[in-house]
């Protein structure tokens, strides 16, 4: 395998800002040969969430922070090419914790196989069926808790995670409003996922009014993204007990000097609970989730946006897009075989 | 009764930072008869309590606001002294949502007998076995759910609800650290209630700090009474699933300016929840928390401290002391009989 060069994009300072190229630029190595209990993989899709902006921060975000000189890390899926253990054999495909690289070495207990001829496009994996999805799942049902007739409000709810947020919502018997940062993307969680209705946060003027509008029985549940100024709004139209679900503040990951909430009094005010959470937190029932997701998938319930980027050295100012909002969907880098 | 008039001190205005004579001025007026069903007490005890500030400004704080012109509301002890209901007879002490004034009049419904002959000072009924204790007894047990070997860290551990938080999870075996800002309200944690370690945030120096050296498995369970500096440095001490249990934000009452707290996103990082709560929310239970209350005070397992000041004509300095620490445990004003 000493022929074989592995393109790998890694963390070379810790950014403070958006991260640069010169934070995290790249370099070819030759491939090495694993050692014993590890495989290699070769990617074939990358996954680019919020979450790895806060891991190349040097404190703790629920998952050691990479480490200055290791590839950017994230979840991938690859074929096996060379395999140093029996969990795994060359020609499987697998999903695994990787990084942006073309090729990932690690310990194949880490590596879950999955079947390519299942129907089941493998990038969904990344998205709906993989962390993504599990997210708004676990989320919703487990940390927003919503019972049927309450509202939900969910942010950057034409995103990976607060679209499925939504449709769950919907399904639990809930009203559902989204939040979005475009005309197009409050057409299409209204029109075809089924949202009740959505505001476009660019245009809306007043949040806490455009909220109360949409909400006319106040906030029960608010799945936040995205912090900030929106976290500050919903905040004051939350009813007595409600339930906020923090998987992120993605408005602040680039900015550390956000301020924090104005508005958290809120909190004794109205008795209301604020739940950060990751998808990690619920990794022994990753299995029901898939199987619930599928389900729901396959019915026809749970529609889902893929934005498939055939591009590994474009994966920074791929990334970024995450940040301005301008991804359709969750967004996969591919690294064609 | 036309003979007896009624000192009130009322809210004129709403104050923006800390209240003042101006503010909160007294008037004089002439005792009427109650209403059908409605009950006049002569206060005994008058409960001084952080939450009344919050009551004070115009937006609901888990209660309505005040009214302009209406007294001050507070709970409080009286007698009755004439009444136009069933429920209640002249010469009955109750304790009853009243105000910062001699006289109560209300609907007796809302009047509940106490006895006076229990043995029990009435006063206690407004500190450890009132709202302040049940504040204490449910924030903790219900909202933190320390757990056995669990870290507790507690602000405003030497005041009327923070000295109860502290003893109660000390015998749920917790190892327990109050923050308290004089030496002497420090010793007074750990010497006399036991709690495991105190620091002065006036003199500690970096909060993050001393938290640590204070708490070397980490938090699991923050009592919050603070807020600002003080809960920006324990969300950085705390350990996964850490609950933080917020009765109130002292520190920010009486400063519509106050910054929100900057290291929320370590609710994320530590997959924390942090929840909002007041005693109303428990008020199904609160027998179930008195009688609990009342076994650990006479068994000698809870210790606690009332000042109690004989001047309603002060009542408004008395107040703004729970705002600079200078009171010794539960505030209360006596109108003598």
């Amino acid at each position: 395998m000493n022929e074989l060069i592995n393109r790998q994009y890694y963390l070379a300072s810790r950014p403070v800002a958006a991260p640069t190229p010169e934070e995290v630029p790249f370099r070819d190595v030759p491939l090495q040969d694993p050692a014993a209990g590890e495989a290699v993989i070769r990617n074939m899709f990358i996954s680019l969430d919020p979450a790895i902006r806060g891991w190349m921060s040097e404190v703790n975000n629920y998952i050691e922070p990479i480490a200055l000189g290791d590839p950017i890390r994230s979840s991938v899926i690859g074929r096996v090419v060379k395999s140093n253990s029996e969990l795994v054999a060359e020609g499987d495909v697998v999903i695994s914790v990787g990084g942006w690289e073309r090729f990932t070495t690690g310990p194949a207990a880490g590596m879950t196989k999955l079947d390519e001829n299942s129907g089941i496009p493998l990038s969904n994996f990344l998205s709906v069926l993989g962390p993504t999805g599990l997210t708004a799942y676990f989320g919703l049902l487990e940390v927003g808790k919503p019972k049927k007739g309450e509202t939900v409000l969910v942010s950057a709810a034409a995103g990976a995670v607060g679209s499925v947020v939504g449709q769950i919502a919907k399904m639990q018997g809930c009203h559902v409003v989204g939040m979005a940062g475009t005309d197009e993307k409050c057409r299409w969680i209204t029109e075809e996922l089924g949202f009740d209705a959505a505001i476009n946060y660019k245009t809306c003027g007043d949040y806490v009014q455009a909220i109360r509008e949409a909400c006319p029985s106040g906030v029960d549940v608010y799945f936040d993204n995205v912090g900030g100024e929106i976290l500050d709004a919903a905040l004051m139209c939350l009813n007595r007990f409600a339930r906020v679900a923090v998987c992120g503040w993605i408005s602040t990951y680039n900015d550390a000097d956000a301020p924090g909430p104005k508005n958290l009094w809120q909190l004794v005010a109205e008795s209301v609970t604020i739940q950060g959470f990751v998808v990690l937190d619920y990794i022994d029932r990753f299995p029901e989730g898939v199987a619930q997701l599928a389900e729901w998938v396959i019915a026809g319930k749970l529609k889902f946006k893929e934005e498939i980027v055939d591009d590994l050295d474009n994966v920074l100012s791929t990334f970024l897009r995450l940040f301005d909002g301008s991804n359709q969907g969750k967004l996969i880098i591919r690294n064609p075989e």
